[in-house]
């Protein structure tokens, strides 16, 4: 339930109240070289936040530091399991919204799958779990640039939003200079492969590849993607993807991210009982996934294309 | 890598240019009432098809037939596995399409993946595949059916194209009654596994839950559900599912379907040498995935929800 | 629950008292030959059998015959799952032993798992089920065949009992060629996954890698494999498995059957109510696992090399 | 590959000569009591050992200390995974046997597999690894507890060496009030399992369920469990599984462990280069796999059984 991939998998723990987060990572061939400076950097995309504290200074929320503790050897992989640790940050829980459940977010189905009515013991669902997948995908990363290929994610559209509120966002993706070939047909085609990953960061509530919701305003003769002679496509409607499968062109993604759940301004909502409650908003909260989301998007495409490359 | 689910699971097979498909239902469990009149419906849902004949007339294709082989005694599931077969119609195979790229389609990967140079070896890729989705689909509502859950898909919008051409289509589906707690934290949310699921189908471009895309252009003040003293929902922006997790609420979903590659007019396309070539439209082939893709997006609704359920 | 095997895979079905048995294998890799006439040599090795029919007539039960209904084109693997049938003999249930518990079979447990109190429902645990085995097997043969690889069983000793009961015996089987560094560390090793795919075998109650349970009365001075100074080893008695990893040498396999549970005699025992019954014996009924298992254990050595292989 | 399980797993990683080991377990549902005191003297268990030191004086080597990072909230299970770590002893790497292989270890196959030439790397094959199974069987052992079953191992003979040799051992298992109906026929028996899981044990050859090698010298009409009319069985020479199924009676499994490769006196060997060399011995090594191996036996019976409880 908290792994994923098969070939190459990452399996996570951590609460956001507890000492520390972390993560397996099983299934790295032997002798690839773990660059961690590299890690650390994926890593600290994902951290990178200035926000205006309760003075009004701008502040810098510190780095996350990742260790690794197994797997690695005189700086390449040996072939065992990759585990690693991240510290939580000192752990002042900050309990003013305790017992209150937060809007669109997990503290209801929480209640109802798990019998919790505690927020605190919901930190799986917290979007610190995504540190854990950055890392995973770095080290996917590193595997997938000695086979030349390329990830990026950018945002490409922010919410306008008045002060205090959050701001859904669209970001893309390209992967560049995959082969053609990787998916299967019917059920674990890559677009499907893909689709799961996406959909499986917080917040993410649509997905499309190549034109996605567009091919359906079009008709064949102006989508289909032909080839010349020497089997060069002549356009990328599909975005690099038809029936499952890799064609060799770039692949497009395209993810949509509702707003973060938690505002700078209060919120009406009710307790676990039941009773109406305040659920108190921070200026330290962040406007919108992006720009952090982005390194969790490249790392879930990275864990994704790695499993199909194994 | 045919085989959908994991507590139920189908795995399927055959080809276009076979005698039969078909596919084997795992993980039923025993006692099942298989009502093989409303899976043969289901079936015929995907079949109904009128077209123009080369004469002109208006003709109906005729529906698949389903037969089980196994797994069902004295009208009930046994808890052993539940194989069918689905017999293809008289296996005329057109050859005048043979060694030419079908655009935008599996011909180019197939060669890349496993070295055929002939349409015919495709098979699988054929549409004709998700018939055996639909009988497995159609036992996984029997059970979801005994729980109150109830799936529904329905065309939203088809692409206006001239004659001749192919038009994209975005289905709506909603799954009604489903109890909140379903799906995983992380990596195997239910959100995720629709994503997969619809993504799998062939044409799939997009997919979205809730207000998908929309939500990108929101803020959190306006987007978030916020429910009232007796647990009720205000609204269903999030489209049923909260943190990869059922709220109890209705999941809507919606998704997004190019147009079908195979024209009723011939396209410029190449041959598996790399020559110029022509690829025959005919007069035969459906304009858009519409109707016939909505028992296979229930199917695939009602296959994933049921390995939540069980 | 009726896979075996990820990479390469089959899914099987059937009942005795349905119209055929049959499976689908998933993750041939494309344009292997299937060699036909092999498999259904293989096969017949598992119908083989003679027996005094009720005239004391000494008569051969009719081979089993293998049907492809899909995956192969042309004579080869095309890379999609490959589909085959086997028809049952003229299904004439024999209902005089319907509602009595076989001793020492599933009956019982049939009832307790799955409420059937019928045994014509339980035909999934009959020997019957594992000639689908011996056709995935015999796929993964030719597979392996292509690498060298060799696997031969045969019977090292059946107990001698008298006339009308049935005998336990024990089986050898050797896997030849097999390259040194097959299997995973901890729980994925190779003869991990060996013992599983015997264990699975009706009747199977014990397995031995190498000396197996002599190896417990030995000292490691004795015992121990060492290596000349060109890396062969000057013993084998860890069977060419180390650590979960082939080494290299010949893979010795033992393995333990009980006695089959239908005498040729009568038997005492109760019925699914709970009275006293006789279960009645047949001089058609087989003494011993012994010839008929030997292609099945092959063929499970063969499924489980396979995916290490591919 | 360096996970066990599925619906209750656990993965696990660490070397020797890293500064720990640890493992994540998942699946454990929410709202279990995790008795620590328990778990640690699973563990203390397991670390058990008197040795006599350089000095000639005899010296017991410290216990393993566990330590939970994430997972537990208020001393029960929250539906998250439960991470753990266990510190290694001083780090002081006894280099004396580097570049040598240990006969009939992991040496040669890790030069075949990986391309190490250092034992060093191979700390995945170390019996220390099993430290981390006994943790996670630890917690599935709390929940069998809520169901009533125990599991017991107790070493049945240990063989008689000579002074500065090590020793092969049986040891004998049993699983206690198992509930009848565990288990899947075909591919996924309870005796499949079993036997997959103690053959992931480093040092063992041998697996017998109930009669095990001796069922193969007896007939049906000894052999065969008969029923009584209040359905209790006569005897237990199925050792409790029938086709694959619990029945009900106590669970009996008999391991075969070969010596410990490393002797307490000097062996002959080669180098990593094919040089006659000297692997060095130790008064420090344990003799036999028996007591030490005693909970990890348990821990993999205990970690199956919860698979199919769960």
């Amino acid at each position: 339930m908290n792994t994923f991939g098969t070939t190459f998998s990452i399996t996570d723990f951590g609460e956001t109240h507890g000492e520390c987060i972390g993560g397996v990572i099983d299934g790295c061939p032997a002798g690839i070289e773990i660059d961690q400076t590299f890690v650390q950097k994926e890593l600290s995309r994902r951290s990178l936040h200035n926000y205006d504290d309760a003075e009004g200074n701008n502040t810098r929320r510190e780095d996350d530091r990742v260790r690794f503790i197994s797997g690695i050897y005189e700086g390449r992989s040996t072939g065992a399991p990759i585990a690693f640790l991240i510290q939580n940050e000192d752990v002042k829980v900050n309990k003013e919204n305790d017992g209150v459940l937060k809007p669109s977010h997990a503290s209801y189905v929480l209640k109802e799958k798990y019998g919790h009515t505690c927020n605190e013991q919901g930190g799986r669902f917290s979007a610190r779990q995504t540190a854990c997948r950055v890392v995973g995908g770095a080290i996917a990363k590193l595997i997938l640039r000695g086979h030349g290929i390329e990830i990026e994610a950018w945002a490409e559209s922010v919410a306008e939003v008045a002060a205090g509120d959050t701001a859904g966002a669209v970001v893309a993706c390209e992967i560049r200079h995959l082969p053609a070939g990787l998916g299967e047909p019917t059920y674990d085609g890559l677009d499907a492969r893909l689709a799961a990953a996406m959909l499986s960061i917080p917040a993410c509530k649509g997905f499309e590849v190549g034109e996605g919701f567009r091919a359906a305003t079009l008709g064949g003769s102006e989508y289909n993607d032909r080839q010349t002679t020497d089997f060069r496509f002549l356009s990328n409607h599909d975005g690099g993807i038809q029936s499952g499968i890799s064609n060799g062109q770039t692949i497009h993604l395209r993810i949509a991210f509702k707003p973060i759940p938690s505002l700078q301004i209060n919120q009406q909502t009710i307790d676990f009982q039941g009773n109406t409650a305040i659920y108190k908003g921070h200026s330290r909260n962040d406007i919108s996934v992006v720009p952090r989301v982005l390194p969790v998007v490249e790392a879930m495409a990275a864990l994704t294309i790695v499993n199909f490359i194994l």
